[in-house]
Parts: C-alpha cells; structure tokens; sequence
C-alpha cells in the first residue's frame, strides 16, 4: 500500500455511476479503493463483474453496503439511486468524507453543491459534498457565463436536453431494452422532471433573479453516453459576446472547453471534459446555449472525482486526464 | 402489365428518398414502375442495389437522367438534392405529373405544397406537386391545429428538431461515416438552416399572423430513420384544449395520430404515419408541441406516394397501408 | 368483416415474434385477426402497444391465454416460450390450426416441420406445423441445396451464428439492456445450444448420413434485427457448382435467393426473404456457405404466415411481398 | 519540456490508427508528441480534429508528411495505409526508431514482429518494429498457447472473424456510411483477405508445421470498435487443459487474460487488454478457441505503444494501465 494514498470507499459499486467512478480511481495517483458495495453483487469479487480489472483489485470482494462496518476510509463515493441514500449516509463517521453522486443531498443542509467548475473555493476542504445532476451539471456550465455577465433573462430558459440511455441507470428494466431503444429518440418527462428544482437554485444563485419560467425537456438518445443540452434563452447580445464572456469565465478551467462551433457528445466521451458555445442573434432578443459532458464523466463520476480532489487538497485534475475516446 | 396500372418513374433511384419511393411503387396496388434514373448507378440494373426486389422489377436497368428520353409515364417521382432538379424538372412534358420531394419547388409557382394532410384539396388533381422538408412535415403536423385555433402566437417559436442520420442523405462523405457518427450526437446549422423560409411560410398561412421570430436548431440523432420535433410555443391554452384541438383538426386523416403521451420516433418507423402530442401550462404560457415522423415516410417518400394518390384520383391509403417496423 | 376472411388468434402478443405477426397479419388480404393474448399485457388494448395500428383493429383488448376461452377461430400463432406451450395447446380444439412459432414442437409427434420452403408439401393442408427454430431456419436453408446434392460431408459443419437482439426475445431482462449490449459483441452457450438437436435431425432428413459433428456457436451483435449464418463444410466442389446448385434447388422459391456476392443481414430487414451464398475452394477441401434472414421474419413471423398460407391453400405469398426496409 | 521525454512523431494522425495512439502518447508519463503529419490534415492544428486536447499539444500544427523535413524525433509511430509506406520509412534516418501500425512490413527484412505478449524479447531494444494486423493480433494471442503446447493440428483452422467498422479505417467511403452500415452485419473477403499470409506465418512459427490449410473469414459488426476472432480447431484436449496451458503462456503477460466465460468485445473497449478464452470437446475433436481485443487498442495503437515501450527500454506497461470503458 501506499504510504501517501487516500482510501477509498464506493457504495453502489454496480451502477453505472460507481462503475465509472471505478475506473477513474483505479487510475488515480493518489486514491486507493479499500471498499465497495453493491446489492446484489455482494459476495463476488470486482473481477467478476470488471473483467479488464488489475491485480490486486480484482481480488477485492464486493460488501453488502452498511454505515456500521465501513473499514478505515478517508472518503466514500456514494452513488445510489435518489431517495435511497440520505438516512444511511447520515450514519456515515464525520471524519469520513463523501461525494454523494446520487440526488439526495443537492442544496441540502451541510451539503456543498459539487458545480466544481463554477464554485471551487465552496468545495475545497469540504467534508460533505452534493454532486450535481447529469443534466443540470450540462446545463448550469453553458448558463453560468450568461447569467454571471446578465446576458440573458434567469426567467425565460427553455432546456432541451438529450441523454445517452446509462443515463436512465442500469436497473431501467424493459424499457430500456437493446431492441426498443436502438433506433429510438424518447421525450419523457414533460413539465415535471426531477431535475428542476436544482436548476432553478443554481439559476438563482447564478443570477440572483427569479427562474420560474424554466422549461425543461429531456430526451433519450440511443447511444450509451453522452449529455447534449441545447438552451433557447432570451437576450439582446451577440455570438461573439456570450462566446468572450465564456472564455473569461472558465479561464481557470481546465475541463470546459469554449468552442466556437457547436460541440458534439463524442468530444467529451470517456472524459471530465464539459464544452460550450452560443449563437446568439440580438434582432430576434435570442441566445442559444450548448453544453455537452459526458454524462458518466463530468456527469458523474469525473466530476465526482474532481470534487475529491478538491476535498482532498489535490490537484483538480488528478486521475482526470485521460482524452476522451475517439472514435 | 395491369392495364389499369399507372405508369411510374422515379429520378433519383441510388438516393436515399428515391430508394423509399421505390419500395412503396413496388407495393403499391396501381403503380408500375417503368422508369428509374440515377448518377452514378446509371447501367446497373435495380437488383444491384435492391437486392430483395422481385421480377420482373428487379431487371430494370438505371437510366442516365434527362427529360428529354422519357419513355412514356405518367408520373414521376424526382428525389434530387435541392438546387440540381428546378432546370431540368421544367423540360418535363406537361402530361406527365411530377412529384418532388427535393427542396426545389417548395412554394414555388405553378407547384402545389404537398403538405397532404393538412391541404388535401390543394393537391388532389393537380400536375405538379413539391413535397415539404422533412424537418418542416413534422413540424407542420404539430402546429397546424394549434396555429388553425389561435391557441398559440405564431410570432414565437422554438423548433428543437431531432433526425436520424438518412436524413442527412446518402452522399453525406466522412461526416457521415459510421464510426464518426455512432455514439454521437451533433447540432448543426444554428441560426440558418435551408429549411427555415419553408416554415416561416407555412406557419403565416396557417396563421394569418407573421411568423419572424421563428427558431430552428437541427440536431444529428446516431439511428437510420426518425424524425423527433419538439416545439416550444406561447400560449395560455391547456394540455387538454391542445389534444381536443388536434383530434378535430385530423379527425379525417389516416396518417396522423394524435397521442395523449408524447410519441417516439419509433412509432412511425417505415410508415407514412405521424404522431403529434401537447403539453402546456398556462400558468408559465407555455405549450410544448412534440412530432414524430419516418423522415423517408411521412417526411420524404411516404408523403410523396400520397401526393400520388391524390394527384392520380386514387384513394389516399393506396401503397401506404403497413404497420410501422417494430421493434 | 370480410366474408372470405380466415379468423386468426395470436398467443404471446407481447414478444417479439407475436407483434411482427401482428404487423403481418395486419397487412394480410385474408386473415383477419380477432383474438390476441398476453401474459401481462392482458386487459390494455393493442393501441397501447402498438401506436401505429389502424381502427378497428387498435381497439381489440388483449386477453388471458386460456384454450378454453378461445373465440371461434380458424388459426392460431403461438409465440410463447420454449418450454410454456406445449400443455396449453393440447388443449386447443382440433378444428383450429396451430403454427407453434416457439420451440414446443420441432419434430414433436402429430406435427409437420414448416420449414417451408424446403418442404411444402409437408405443411400444405396440415392442422399443426411447428416454425423452425431462427438459427436453424438460416442455417438450414443454406445447408438443403448442399446436402441434397452430396455436394459437402454431413457429419462435419460448423455453423458460426450471428443474432440482432431481438433474437434474444422481450424478457430478456439486465444482460440485454441497451447500455450493457450496444457496442458489444457477445459469443455464449458454446457446445450446447437448444438449437442443436433440431439442426442435427434436419441435417440428417436432408442427408441421409449422420450430423454427430455438427458444432454450432452463437453470436449476439448490437443491432435488433436479423441474423447471419456462417458455415464451413468438407467438400471438393466449386463456388460455381454450390450456386448452380442452390438456384435449382430454390427455383420454385419466392423467399429464398441465391446471390454470388456475400449477402448482409440488411438486405432482408423486415421481410421473409432469406438469402444464400456460397464460396468454395477444392483444393482445401473447403465450402463456407451463408444464409441471412430476418430472425423475426423467415426466422419466425414471415415464415409462420407462410406456414399459415399454405395450410389454409392460399398462395404462399399473401401478406409476405414487401420489399425489405432499407436503409 | 520534461529532460527524460522520448520525443515522439506520428505520421497518418487523421486516421483512426494514429488518432488512438495520439490519445495514448497523450497521457504517457515518458512520450512527447512533437511532430505530427498527415494527409488532407496538413496546416491545420491538433485541436482541429480533437477538441478534447490539452494545450500544449493542442495548438501543434500537422505537417505534411516527409521523410527529409522530420525534426527531431527519438521515434515515430507510422499509420498510414497498407501499400503506401515502405518506399517513404525506408528514408527515415536510423537513430529514428519506428513502429509500422500499417501492414508493410510484417514479417519484412529488418524488422522484427511486434507480437509484444508473445515474443517480447524479439522487440526489446529493435530500431524497427512491424505491429501486428488486427484481425491476426487476436487470432494468434488465442492460438499461441494452444499451438506451443501441441494441443491442436496448426494445419486445420477456421477463424471466423468479426469487427467494429473503425477496422475499416476512416477513409471507408460510402460503404461505411452511417445507414448503411448500422443494424447491417456484413462478411466479405472470403478465401482471399489480405491479413492470410501474416496469419500463416505466424502460426507456422509457432507450430513449426505447415498451416495451409487455414479458413479466416471477416465479418463487419455494426459497432464502433472491438474485434472478437472465434476459432475452430483440431484436437483431443479439454477445456480445462486449453484453460491452463493459456494461463501458464501467459503467466507474465499483463495484456492478456484468460477468462472461464466468453470474453465480450466491450471487455477490451479503450484498452490494450486481450481477452482469451476455450471450449474442448475432445469426443468430436474440437477445440473453439476465442480472441477479444479492441481493435484499435491491442489491435494497433495499444500493441505499438506497447511496442514502442520495449523497444525504449521502458516499462512494457507505461501510459497502458486505463481499465477499459464501461459501458
């Protein structure tokens, strides 16, 4: 073992999310993972259900997931299916760091919202740690240079997003089946996703304005990963204008990308990477916004694994660098 | 030869819209086809290229196109790329009725706008029909009784479209090679895509009001077929009114459905079928508006077969009758 | 109601193979369905599960399966599960024809094997016929114009199968999620797959010799639809002998054809064609042969309306003319 | 600039070849990219074709490829297409150390056969090393423990090979368009693939009897990457006995597993793992044997990496380590 890591914990090491979170940790220079827990997978070993996993890892049995037998760990990744997950990780010893990748604890009390490229300095050194929606993550990284510059109106957002279907989570069942969603693009959710009270937070805080208007869309998409969030926004400003006030605004960041030509999902698959770009046409008072992330990546798990480091006082990027894959 | 059979050609035959008309003629209970023309696969016989086609059909060799060595028809199909066919379609003899489903002759004068569902009178016995856009049929479908009710302002609308990628057409080169396209999900055309003067005028008509501020975004969608259109629109109506108004507006059409949930591109596949279906909340003044169309059905060769019919005096249903392909 | 109209029921509407025969069914000159049941489906009506399906037939409410609540019908198709059918339709009246498109009945006592192209006579007239397993259905056709002709060994084939996954049947459950299944190829049940007696007894009907060394391995593609069928034979005949051999073989066949290029899975999507082809090099004592259908159509629904026609005397081809989907 | 980087060129960084080992060298702890040249790509940036860079590397301009104006490089990376190579990298000074990811000089004069887990001393320390094809890097990591331990005849081999469609390489054409080639699985090539002769060198080498007799079938699967070799064999061993001369082959290899079930191609998906896995009957005198490896990965830019580490006196592991992607 390493005398310099930090060690790791995963609950809900079956899921997507934890499986990605995985792979990022296992590359990781400085995080060595202790422990994981799954239901149903417990009893196996990772290797049984990671097949390119190296020694020793493979090895390391999967533990049925209990606040109260934790090993000694210095962080625990949490990703768990929203409504599962808050009364055990309350249970969790303080001197345990966790990164809640599931949806309980966004904008909840003692929780920093994890929005790692907008809000650092809320996250570095935290303890208890929300990560953001897969969505709204996509989302408030194409809106925040607008609102913070108060380019657009916070009011009168409409989101049209699109997901890879690992979005949907591994246990979507029958509908989620290879042969009726091949070839097959699904609106659902229409006017009440899950998703809308943390973007109308962050709209506000971003903008300090009310974000009632919010319309939010979402649509699967038959491919496995992948975010795509085209924003239709109101405002009287240029492409040129949104695209500088991006570029000034994550000029600190290392993973979202300002791009002049409208970004594509495949950019960021495998990777932490977020892109944005804008078109904007002031005679029609229009902006438009696109964010991509994988939804996996800076989506999830790599984003999760920022918020980490950051936790940590780790270099952001660490175990993070990897290209995206392509094609 | 069926002596009551009407004789067909089509222009266009290796193209992808041409290659659907085909096998709609091929099915269709009172067309034959005697004239296929294509660049390129000029020479080779059908069978070539449509390797399921029965005899005697399957021997018919590709002509190279020219209107100048017509054989005798009655009715040709034309599926050019928009800005090649206007020329060489005006040498056509008067005698002979033409569809086009290429983008030449959308509102053009002496053609009729071949939106069949919505101005069926417009179309039946006329000679010379232009077909819509793909992307403007699915979205006609889903305005149109919400525009004919005044239940939504024609001035503002948000047209976030979705399509398979043989939308794209078969000669789309690298941009559209496989491995660059799968898993991937790509906007495009931001602010100025082709088919936006198309949309504007058919919403002024069926409005009466003007339609300036029209948005259009594209977006490339990793499957073959399917067309997904989700409209964002002003209006204080309810999710019930924009259903009602619907049902009545298609109560005469066979092709277009109207659903309480909102449709997937799926449904439509392989059929000349629509799907359209509403979601509004007059608190926000909000009407979201969702079309689904088979971009070579509904959206190309299958409005194109049903233009025939109409042109020709037969039954709108003829040829168009299938299930659509599931899963 | 149509006078001359057969009256069909479907068991298993809810599978893969009871809605291609619906869609079939649908689009058939002479059957007209009137009874449809489903294990979980039943009480909903086939509009919910079938979007694009016209009035009245939307309407019909699904049932539970029960051989003694039948309706009067002439025909039924039975979808079900290998193992879940053979007791229930003991059970059903002698008067009503079954074709068993599950895996009950191959070769089972008082049932004719529908492998019709093959053997039509054996089906024509008959009251029960058992559809051929899909694998089998591929295989066997590109093996019959072989075997017939002692143009390869029985006794030692190798078949390496390829399967969209629909193949793999609706209930497929987590391993055929889309996420798990998209960009995978997956080989399983070496040396003991279900399909393997019904190939050897086939073989050895066709032969005459023994099929002991038939070895036979499947493959899961992410696609949904079709299936190709690779085989390796013993044998010092030529490529030119295996076509002429195979087009005399299928000259009376609609569905079967023989090309010289490879054919692709592509080319029979959504039909009942099947195509063969054959390369052969005598020097190494060597015939690879291939067979491709639609696993959904020759490889179940095609072929049990086949199977259908021909036991209620109508042409083979009623409702099977379709030209494939393509693109 | 680090003092201990290898600097490192790539010629033929537009395809998918030299794509995957950009990504690679990328995140190597010893390599620095420095020069970067290739066709129709020539004047533009990196970051042009991989939005995903980082900068440095992201602003390096490519350069059109030559011989005579190559800076200084310890080693290039050469993936241009096969038949295009030889006269041009036999102008490449000598202190430039070159792996060849094309295919014109498998076993060529001068250079050894970058087959790393099976004779890595053969490569260790070389100035010119030739990597393996895709389709023969799988086919021979399955046979090789079987042939080194006599278990099967090497005169007597099918392969029946599959693979995504970026072994097609990037300038497929229209074949690989995206409709065309989604939900299509297409063999071609029979009796007559250009990979043969590699393949039956190889096997003699590690035979040292003749393999005339070997049957190698490709197949195109509509996926992105992967390749799965599915091999049948003579001889009267047992799986166990297959299972346990791999695992000894293969004792110090860390590429290569050795797996109980099948392997799946999504296993290798991103990485420079192979999967290898057996089935014996030794009643019929059958040995299946399987091969997994993503074909750009161990197929190509993985095994040159791999190469290039041996041949630096590098660890065989460096900039390897990534777990594949799941899902």
């Amino acid at each position: 073992m390493n005398q310099m890591s930090i060690r790791i914990g995963i609950v809900g090491i079956s899921g997507f999310g934890g499986g990605e979170a995985l792979r990022l940790i296992a590359g990781h220079p400085s995080f060595e993972l202790v422990y994981a827990a799954g239901e149903g997978s417990a009893g196996s070993k990772l290797i049984d259900h990671f097949p390119g996993l190296p020694e020793p890892l493979a090895e390391l049995v999967i533990e049925t997931w209990s606040p109260e037998t934790l090993p000694a760990i210095d962080l625990l990744f949490a990703s768990l299916p929203t409504g599962t997950s808050a009364e055990a990780l309350a249970r969790v010893p303080n001197h345990v760091k966790i990164v809640d990748i599931g949806g309980d604890h966004r904008y909840a009390d003692g929780w920093a919202y994890g929005l790692a490229d907008v809000w650092p300095e809320l996250i570095r050194g935290q303890s208890r740690v929300a990560n953001p929606g897969c969505f709204p993550a996509a989302s408030q990284l194409a809106l925040a240079p607008l609102l913070a510059n108060n380019l657009i109106e916070p009011a009168n957002i409409v989101i049209d997003a699109k997901t890879g279907i690992s979005g949907a989570g591994r246990g979507g069942g029958g509908g989620f089946a290879y042969a009726a969603s091949n070839e097959n693009l699904v609106p659902y959710g229409l006017l009440q996703h899950v998703h809308m009270p943390e973007m109308v937070t962050t709209i506000e805080r971003l903008s300090g304005g009310p974000a009632t208007g919010l319309v939010f869309t979402p649509h699967l998409v038959p491919m496995t990963r992948g975010i795509l969030v085209t924003l239709y926004c109101r405002g009287t400003t240029t492409t040129h204008a949104c695209l500088d006030a991006a570029r000034s605004y994550y000029a600190q960041s290392t993973f979202v990308r300002v791009t002049d030509n409208p970004p594509q999902t495949k950019w960021a698959s495998g990777s932490n990477l977020a892109f944005v770009s804008y078109a904007a046409d002031p005679a029609r008072n229009l902006v438009i916004a696109l964010g991509v992330v994988d939804n996996l990546g800076k989506g999830a798990a790599g984003q999760a694994v920022q918020n980490a480091n950051l936790m940590c006082g780790l270099s952001e990027t660490d175990g993070l660098q990897s290209m995206p894959i392509w094609p």
